[in-house]
């Protein structure tokens, strides 16, 4: 009796079940993986660790590994397809990790959806570029680390919502997040709302439950 | 010149235009909103003063003043309204003006919304009794001062994107919001996004870019 | 001489000895454990490592060692049972090492106790399933993570003493259980006790003497 | 309807309803007075100004109003009066606000109470001169700023539960109050728990809870 | 001998003398005033009060006010002009106290200056309008309070050294100017340096040292 | 008895009692104060507003009144007077009020003393000048807010004891005084002790202890 | 596509493209290095690890590993030199490798350099005897962690612009770096600039183009 | 040239050169032990790792190794001692570090010592015990963790001089010492200075210079 299982989420048609590994052990995270899986639902595990992955695959090999977003997902019957997009925008190439966390989410949760990377304001051609692909979404999901201004500029420039993910990538008053956070706070692009630090999870699964409406 | 207008969210028909009045003074104020008001669409002041929301009401005796929300409206034109409502929920009774500026907000964007006040989690039932009228709802704000739990509990009970605005309600170690707001940031409720500490203007504008996808 | 030890609490009739292993050698420890054991009394070790653990396992093979919460104790002569129940209640599977601290600890101080975990506020239906239960004991321990707001939410659904436990688990703008801690300090249920993050062995010492009165 | 009464408290038999008065407004406060006392029970406002104070005395003349505690009590049928005691000892003159709103608070929920004030560890003697009375009480109150250190030095020589309150007291690093804050969870004197800074009432409500078990 | 006058800086020629009023009495200001004036140099007062400055321009009627800045300038001899122009770049109508502190100092110091103000982030195409313009100068002051994300953005939009000058515009998590003074330490634009928040002096000081060059 | 007063200090011939005004009301003051002067010490009082130092005043006319410390001074019988003398050396004319503090106080405890203020390093050489004269000293008090880099300087140079007094001069990152504070406490200069922000009576307290062992 | 290589620096001829190491992978770093070097142009990288250099310099063996300053430079082309020079000035021995950083990079980037290192405050005179040397230079890069005091010293000492590096350097109340950022943001020597805690690379970015306007 | 060697403090007879190793190398730290202890002197390494310890002893074997204290002495010559004692005084076990570090500076300076460890305020009477011997001492330095109380009372208890250190033991709340350091800084007892956290060097440095006035 380790854990009290909330099969509340499981309600909700087609949506997978999600494991929070980081503090469990691999036996854990195996048990409850299995529980799950053996209802036929879709399941997702994030925060997942190379040794935890690997047990689970041996378990059910068909499960998908992304050791970048560090997720395994196990997808069971028909999956969904929504008619709207999320687009994933990121900062730098550091913040992949957290761009694959919510990728992995928003594609699970039965989304459409665009990446964009490295296209931070130090070149902000680059977003320039690809901003008739973001518009395209229907909301849209930015990650950044370091300064975050990226949820800022953006935020101005589309008519959608932004879900702003803090990275704690960055060194020195970077404070492992807290100066991307507090700037994604504090932003003066109106309708920007923002989750903790590194939860690519989070942002997704709110982004998800909005392109669902 | 002591501002470059931007005229870039007015191009959204039917959105108001929005003057933030923290740090201006009464005659700059005032001046603004005649410059708004003339192009013939709505305009919403929010942290107005007395004195300003006086100066501005002298001038557009139809506008409406929410003292307590800190805001005047003025109404020019043929109001929108949404088919699906927001619901705006809070703690207690200290959180009020932060409620009223989300409410004066939402409506002036053209939504229907719902109040459910002080039914914050030291008597969760009263929670509980309204929780029908708030299921309702295509959106929710969720506002709260001191610890901040309303959030997660709400977030764990309904199914539609949830919108956090932590409130600087509370002393000592609530430190001006600090505290609501890490909880709200670090909700094991999937799905929470949220705002700046008291920003239920953001929290509003972001839960009308929802409610009207 | 390396320690003064304080016998002050062993004048307490039936309570056991504590050893604080942290920052302590596992020679340092299997010493002070030894000292203390040859008085007769019952010994708890807390913070204890696996290496000291062996090693005190090796002094006193009847010693019962729980490494999830890191303790090891010693029962010598007949141990007391209080009528009244002490409940220890926790949000999430990974706040485990902190509860089973606390077990140990109310037991070793001879009470009688009730574990309830996994019942965090994301799905506060679980909660709700073990209330009779909770309601049957003398005083409540608590003990949460990330935001903490199981803490409240209990605190406004019984009428004992709730002694609330901030852990460190969660990650980002949890800043090491700093969130959990307001939370609870600022809780607006009344009557909500606080100590320190982590300190399973602190509230259950707490529990323990209110249970005893 | 700008408040949802929280009937929930008044069931547990001779306890007061409690308003917190801080960001009410004065007829707020008298009209949740009123609508309070009219069903017979005891009344406590705390955190009460003295122009709203004014306006609750002129509708209940016989109610007590402690203008350096901050509280008016009225008193209606008789009252409860506990076995047991609550000792209130506080470090200085400045922390004496808060031990008056913790001592009507105790006062008014029925139990017998002693006050020890001006004992701070700077000059110990004074403390140990009061132990004997210390140690009568069932629960004891610790009340201090500044550096907050007479809760580890009393926690030390009773054998009682400790409840600290951290005081706003003192000037720079003292942070408002986050210096005795920090000092009293971290005690090495075990089983003390903590209230919120200048959190007379809670510490209050919870040692209540305790003696009255 | 309240002050030990550092003619140090007057060595520098053509740099006018400083007078930082915060801290300092009316009559303290009027008297640092009247014998740095006396020496025929230029004298600069910042942070001055509405008060002192009147008794400032009581005594030097020719001396400009200037409110918004807080400062009062006193111009004596042919006063130098450079070449080379450094830019005042601001966010928005709030940050203008500041930009008038730096643009009175550079001017005092002799430099030719553009002010760009109200072009943040929200409606970038404000700045890009601008750019031209920006680009002609030699060094570069950015002022911006909330996310003080300007800074990036400029930053990587041009090849000059860039000054960021946090402001305390804000509120909520901006922490008074601590959000801003974060992103511009942490600008993945390369090449930003940045002041004090609030510091328009300084900033115009260093651009000033650079423009001179 | 809203106080316990501390004769401990008393018994230390010569010393004076001191009163720490802040949280006390005029009476409470006045009262202390005549109950102190009645034994024939000297009496001092610290932080005292301009109101209770005319209370003073008016019932001791032989008192010295410092308002720019802050302090009211009543001498009687003979004063003592060192052979030694301590050294205050301040930064800035903003630090007055604190250097005016702590030399009331090392006078009134009967020691020798010279002030040099206003030496602050962004003019070096102003110390330099003073150099010989803080040599003759057996202690030296530095009070600097701001960086606080005077500290670290004169600690490099003196062979003395020096106490540090971090002031809350300085605004924005300045944080009230945490910046100097934290560089005194992280000074490269070794024997560098540091008291609370702006705390002259605490370093002129230790400073007189040191000056006559 | 894992990132977006911006090109718009390498427009700025002569300009070295710059990589910052610390978030990828070896793979990931030799890839872009070559990448760049192919283009013809100088390529630096920044916070390159052993491994990651080894890769890189088995693929271009002329390039130069500095493993203090964890950098390696391909220098490609005729290099160009400025005619003036800039001065690195660090506190300490630890300092060292952001001073490397620093170094590595102005080198890089064409300009005539000075190290004058370990001339803290604790011992003055060691500054003062590298004074002539180092008003040689056009702009001055200070170093220093600790309190940071060396860049006000320094600060009031030169008529040059001034950037300053707080470093990581210390323990306790240095907080990783944060005392010396606050000393530098402090300074109450004008017109000094700073940059991230121990960004020698950004420091050395903006005094290159302070140096070659 | 690493390292510019300050011989400042070579020239009070008697002193040790003292070489902090934490972020110096082995082969940094033997070469500086070298070049110091041809001059004659004492030499003290703080800070340092066994591997460095073992490299300077086979240099110089009759070097006394404290690994707790981290420490190598080398004493030369004859060696001073004061007439007078330094007390050092310590709350746990958990402080030995810290302690010895103190002892080894202060027996290397020429000072006679006292220690007096384990008598923290959770068990008073342990403190009372040693009083006397340690109120034969002419300084006093305390060494805390945790809420570090210990200083306020021992303050409160003698009439010498008090240098408080506050250690990182401790976990949660303390902050890695920032309680114990604020709780220092906020004495009631006057007459308290502090130091950095865990810097028992610098509290024995100023011990000394006061021991020998
Ligand atoms: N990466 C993540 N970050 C935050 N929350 C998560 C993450 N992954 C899963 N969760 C949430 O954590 C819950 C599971 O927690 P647990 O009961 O500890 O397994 C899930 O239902 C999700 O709502
Ligand atoms: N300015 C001051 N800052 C800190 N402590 C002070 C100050 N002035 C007096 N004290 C101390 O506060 C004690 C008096 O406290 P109280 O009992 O509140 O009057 C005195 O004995 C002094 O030790
Ligand atoms: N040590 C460093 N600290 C901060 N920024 C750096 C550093 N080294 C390189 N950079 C910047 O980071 C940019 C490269 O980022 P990336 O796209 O992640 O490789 C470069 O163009 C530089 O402007
Ligand atoms: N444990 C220590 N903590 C703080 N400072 C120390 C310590 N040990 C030595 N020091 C100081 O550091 C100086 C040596 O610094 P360095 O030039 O880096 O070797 C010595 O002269 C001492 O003043
Ligand atoms: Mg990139
Ligand atoms: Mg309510
Ligand atoms: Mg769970
Ligand atoms: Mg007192
Ligand atoms: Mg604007
Ligand atoms: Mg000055
Ligand atoms: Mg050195
Ligand atoms: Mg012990």
């Amino acid at each position: 009796g380790f854990a009290t299982l909330d099969h509340h989420r499981a309600e909700r048609v087609g949506y997978p079940e999600v494991i929070y590994c980081e503090h469990k052990t691999t036996p854990q995270v195996a048990a409850i993986f299995k529980a799950l899986a053996v209802k036929g639902h879709n399941v997702l595990a994030t925060r997942i660790s190379k040794e935890a992955a690997e047990a689970v695959l041996n378990d059910f090999p068909s499960a998908r590994y992304n050791p970048l977003g560090r997720t395994v997902a196990l997808y069971q019957g028909i999956q969904k397809e929504t008619p709207h997009k999320i687009a994933i925008v990121s900062a730098g190439t550091s913040d992949l990790n957290v761009v694959e966390e919510a990728y992995e989410t928003v594609l699970c949760f039965g989304n459409r959806v665009d990446k964009i990377v490295d296209v931070g304001v130090a070149g902000i051609h680059r977003l320039f570029n690809k901003l008739e692909l973001i518009r395209e979404a229907r909301v849209i999901i930015v990650v950044a680390g370091m300064e975050g201004a990226l949820a800022s500029v953006l935020g101005g420039l589309v008519d959608k919502p932004v879900i702003a993910v803090p990275t704690s990538v960055g060194y020195g008053a970077s404070f492992n997040g807290l100066s991307a956070l507090l700037t994604m706070l504090n932003s003066c692009a109106s309708g920007i709302t923002v989750v903790n630090i590194d939860n690519g999870f989070g942002a997704a699964y709110a982004a998800s439950q909005i392109n669902q409406l």
